[in-house]
């Protein structure tokens, strides 16, 4: 990114480890649709010679000598999110915030991504994990993100056993709310979205309804699906401010609802007074980047490993060598209607 | 009530009560801003010789036969939230909501109200609580909705012992979430307000600084104080809309808001987007009605028997005599300066 | 069931339905083995000519006039657990303790059971569940204990997305439970048992590894196959005081150990004092008596109808007929190696 | 500590402080219980050389070059617990045990502690909080842990608004628990203790009953005082493992126990099988060593210094100068009647 709409190459340094750090060779990435956002749209406002990419596998070709568990040639798993785990907001729990709001997301954000020849990994033994023999590199690309966050949506929205469930948007993250949902033990698991591929890839991972907001509006679709029952729990993970003002008329009382999408336009997201019991209907609304660091990438290395999910389903599109990465970028830009995830491995 | 706007004495026939049902007259009741709302700005909607009041003490006059733990007589705490127990909301676990979002409130809202010679409660065994001996008339009513709902902004706002916690609204349900939040733990507790008789109410309670929304915008006046570190609870019980988004501006990452202020006016609730990190700021809004029922009215009388809290405070003007009701209400219309509640003694 | 040890057919007057209850002629029934701790040890203390069981699927024959969503005819399944739902105990959170310790329990403990022409359902509205056209009788009959008990231990031990769990007891409910640590998105499941129908169906349920303590200590064998890092959760569903012990040792410290096993001899079960941290290692127990009435039977039905579960893996044997009831029985009680469960289709 | 049962003074090298480290001269400290435990009892093993202490209040004196926030001359409250923040047993949630089970304890456990002119601070950014200009000493020194860990027990019993709950034991961490009890909202707190002093300072932290373990077996004389009803919640703070049989049997189905006593002799822990319902009473239990660190300080000096708790009542006997630390830690083994804490200035 050199600034916002333009992309292209960068010359720079490469990165130096501190004593915990470690500098990773990409072996694997793929662009997520927030790179979209910065570098398209400004989400995050501006930025310069910035490096995109927070998703991929790596080989560690250097280590500070304060790293323990790491050594140059292992290959590893990066999340997205890097805490510094020494800041007073891990200790009050929310690691993602470490250093302030957001801070714990780093890549491609506040310090250059994955999109390099080498990348510099904050506090290697509190933020990498082991990438295990036999593990596919795609699977191990979408955890960085795309599986972290979209379980987090269940986890978010506290799914319980026997509930019945929306996933509102089946975009990749949307499809791992999906599969996040099933995990948790969701029964009934409705998709709202439209594209054949996602459809068929949400039924893949656990949905039982699909709704088309094509077909009109939402909230009456799925009311009618629910013959005027509200949901238990609601996972937001696409749209815009309509969609949190949805999310809200479909819960029942007692009900979460869960979001994991960046809302990236309006001053304000609207919650819907009257629906919301004029704010006395325990419709609990939760919203929250993703945890990462190493505990968490060795839990979703878990349930991969032990067959519980697999993420490989993700990606439709495969590119290989580096030169392809500002294709694979793009691809992602426009949306092509085959498209989930595309990879490049380097 | 005889319709929106217009109040008067109503001739209805003395209730009857069904086999778990009990009848009774009252002996101190006070008057709520929720009537106000629902009489003079139709808040509920409109309603028609509906009888008013949901805060009460009184003695039991009748019993249906397949009551046990009552008897006419004995005198009784009242909640104003008296739930059908037998439904699957209380399964769920929202007895608040039994048969319908809210519908656990039924006084002065969908059957008559305690403002009568005579009211009836539905299932009497679940919905009373006996009145200790030597517990004062003040305390026994204000159980009734002010304390339990205050108490439960605390418990929505999930309090933790040390927090920093603000307090947006030191009317009488604002005082109690003040005690709530003391109650719960919390270390600094910050309230929002300006007339000098609540002023003094809250420090009683357990404020340790009040901000007066008359010198300032409260968000700036409530940063300053705290040297621009969120809070980690905050609780909203007053204000309109824009008081929703003063709490999720001053809350921290990870922080919550508790919601038991009734919003009565607007299609939509704004939730500021960049304060609540573009939906990943792990902000968590909760509002809901308060618990009701036998066990939250015997806790209640409990930690006021016990001395943890002394409602009593609250009262400021007292009445004696049925036929003063409507000057109580009027009062409680007026807002005088030194009002905080009163109470009418029957 | 005649008395302790002795079994055999009793008549009795037709049960006769409260205004809010149920008359139901079980279609098919499932004897579980508290029947014969019931019976054969008299786990419960001496009962005389107490009809046993508590599993079964039904029809209703008979209402009371106050039942609403139920009318003769109709087909349903019946939970184990039919609380009296009036109760403070439920108001305080646990029903399967409504009117006492256990007291949720009420069939073959202290009413007669399921294995009967007719049986009595107390308060119909609350504790019976439709039963969907299409559900197999098998499935049914296993909600009403097998598969709520089974997953009431993971959560009881607060399974978490990615999380390695162990199960100590894979009869019937130690499968299920198995099953509920998948549900719930644990990674790594291991079981404990030997037989091979057993384990077979452990692997269809979920599990990823299984331990035969006939092959030595469980506790070695697991931190051998663990690498000596403790579980994150344990599920004990089978055995006496040391696989309490047992559970508290190979549990990681901060992990929890959820007990759903009925544990039938000893004054005392014993915590290790050491391997608990000398009381200070967050190594958290909790054993409780699996949730019932009509909420928690319809998220089982939930479960089954959007293919989440398939219980009907566990009936091994089938019998015709009510005359086969006690032969079902006594094959419990006799442990074929092939058995896991018998249903009787009455 | 020379040895087991054997104190006296040991020369040492002056502590070096790391790149986030801080070496503190105390200023006060305490001895505790658990450092008689330690040296007179073996309880953690045998021991040589190794300096006793975790109790203090201290001024830096030198810092290492990463440390941000503290510099020399900085006067400071030192927790007990003063964990190593980079570790997976943090990313876990349980930073008590970050290292190994209990781990987060190091100071007179697995390195020297505070009774000496120097010791040794690791990772002061994250272990220290400032003492604030008014709080006093004798305040500062119990928040190390008599508070955190007495307030630890109310947590670990999840006491909620309006419980009623028992504390067994009422040495100086069970007055704390007493403490953490009110402040988080009990109602009734009923303590079990018999010396004048801890009965007169047990009312003073709020208690509102006191059963002396003298006049007969503390469970019966419990269950009268509560008229059979069982408490809510109950914390352990003091005794063998009768106390944990004993806290069992008087909690209510559906209650927790929380334990904060260090069991220091016996292989095994009895849990009474029928009071714990063969399993299934839901009564759930947990034990854990105190939260530590800077957060978890600067939330217990929040709570003094806005007058929510004043620990130094629990300051019976005070000593001034270095060499009376022995005398102190002679008195704290003595258990003088009219004894509570002693504190030592240096």
């Amino acid at each position: 990114m050199l600034g916002i709409g333009k992309v292209g190459w960068i010359e720079k340094e490469k990165p130096e480890a501190g004593p915990f750090d470690a500098i990773v060779r990409p072996i694997a990435v793929a662009p997520c649709t927030s790179d979209i956002h910065t570098v398209f749209e400004g989400a995050l406002g501006e930025r310069t010679n910035l490096i995109l990419g927070h998703e991929a596998a790596g080989e560690i070709v250097e280590v500070g000598n304060g790293v323990k568990d790491f050594k140059p040639g292992d290959k590893v798993v990066v999340p997205a999110i890097t805490p510094d785990w020494r800041t007073m907001d891990v200790q009050r729990g929310f690691h993602q915030h470490s250093g302030g709001m957001l801070a714990g997301w780093k890549f491609s954000n506040i310090k250059d991504g994955v999109f390099a020849e080498y990348f510099h990994v904050n506090d290697a033994d509190m933020n990498l994990a082991h990438l295990p023999e036999g593990m596919s590199l795609e699977a191990a690309v979408m955890l960085s993100d795309m599986v972290t966050t979209g379980l987090h949506g269940a986890e978010l929205a506290e799914v319980q056993l026997g509930d019945n469930v929306a996933v509102l948007g089946i975009g990749p993250v949307g499809l791992m709310a999906i599969a996040g949902a099933k995990l948790r033990g969701a029964a009934r698991i409705i998709g709202v979205g439209s594209r054949p591929s996602l459809v068929e890839a949400a039924k893949f991972y656990g949905v039982t309804d699909v709704i088309n907001y094509k077909d009109g509006p939402i909230v009456e679709q799925i009311m009618d699906l629910m013959k005027g029952q509200g949901l238990d729990r609601v996972i937001i993970a696409g749209g815009k401010g309509d969609m949190m003002s949805a999310a809200i008329k479909i819960t029942r009382p007692g009900g979460n609802i869960g979001n994991i999408n960046y809302f990236g336009e309006g001053d304000e997201l609207p919650i819907p007074r009257i629906e919301w019991g004029s704010g006395m209907a325990h419709k609990t609304i939760r919203g929250g980047l993703t945890p990462g660091g190493r505990d968490r990438m060795e839990r979703m290395v878990n349930l991969v490993v032990n067959r519980r999910l697999d993420p490989s389903k993700l990606i439709t599109h495969k590119y290989h060598g580096f030169e392809n990465m500002e294709k694979a970028l793009l691809k992602m830009k426009d949306k092509d209607p085959d498209l989930i995830k595309p990879i490049v491995f380097v």
